[in-house]
């Protein structure tokens, strides 16, 4: 059976569990507590020497990093990752675009926001932040202005990367309230059916 | 015929020159002036919407956005990309490491350096830059303490992206002389043939 090391709380680990609920594969997930240094224990490094989850492990031993090359990997032969050459292509552009000039951003101004103390010197990072976020998020509304899905006619991969962080935007201060688009897109992820909301 | 619409001297856009030179694959350059605001211009912004280089055009006039997908792209049904399943999300797990915990340290303290004036305010984010440039560079010299390739028995994208960057590390302070293995694949890359080494 896969096993996936993660922390619930992480968007970035989300998005695992959102496609294995989505695609109703069977999976063990070992919860780890990034908060405590979960991820820098000798065991967690041996598995990921970069110190991150969300880390899937195989059932023969082998692990995988990184969480938008997990979802390719568990998508790979479903219809959440295109076999089409370009298609595919624009599914890995999204997935970079995530990761590159999203995540950064609004995952960074949500761990600020949820986790650090009021006082905390990071606050001050909060207001660029934000308007790298909204970037980000307009990138995405422009996209999505005359589209359901960020590629071609059904949810991918990318969706769901996407999803992961977005949806939750506003505990990091960026708000969605000038993105109709992107709300509705939400809304259309939301009501796939085995979607699993976030552990909170 | 292929257009890359990139900028010579960014390591994500030679990433691209490198492949399709190795590749023997014939393609024309677009050189954008990004230091003149050229990926912000109307026309720009219509081929990517998040005004970055490089972006691939296709003859048919289709265009791609984010480095690491448009190699992946450009590989698809080569050596440089692998068909097995697992060795593919490997070469993507080390594309969106590079993307997350290399290029924007490793990458951004190089741009720092060769082009911001010595009083610029930026050179005082160097140290933290220099220090994550590092923290990526340990994780890649202990992958290649005992292999000559990222991902396999031969090279592939994953070695091309990582070495956009890496080889050129040292413009941005981050000195490679501890480094025994990643200086060995850096030659070992260099000595492929059809090699082109980065304009400067």
């Amino acid at each position: 059976m896969l096993t996936v090391h993660g922390t619930a709380v992480s968007g970035n680990c989300y998005k695992l569990q959102l496609l294995l609920e989505l695609l109703g594969t069977p999976y063990r997930w070992n919860e780890v507590d990034i908060f405590s240094g979960g991820s820098r224990t000798p065991e967690f490094l041996a598995k990921n020497p970069n110190g991150r989850v969300p880390v899937l492990e195989l059932a023969d031993g082998r692990v995988l990093a990184e969480s938008n090359a997990i979802l390719c990997f568990l998508a790979e032969d479903t219809p959440w990752l295109p076999a089409e050459r370009f298609a595919r292509a624009q599914v890995l552009q999204w997935l970079f675009f995530e990761q590159y000039s999203h995540e950064p951003y609004v995952a960074v101004a949500r761990f600020i926001c949820r986790w650090l103390p009021e006082d905390h010197p990071r606050r001050a990072e909060l207001p660029k932040l934000r308007e790298r976020g909204h970037q980000a998020l307009a990138v995405m509304e422009r996209h999505l202005a005359d589209r359901d899905w960020f590629v071609g006619a059904s949810a991918s991969v990318a969706d769901l990367a996407l999803f992961a962080y977005t949806h939750d935007a506003d505990r990091g201060g960026i708000s969605l309230h000038g993105y109709p688009a992107i709300r509705a897109w939400i809304a259309r992820i939301a009501a796939l059916p085995a979607f699993v909301p976030q552990a909170t």
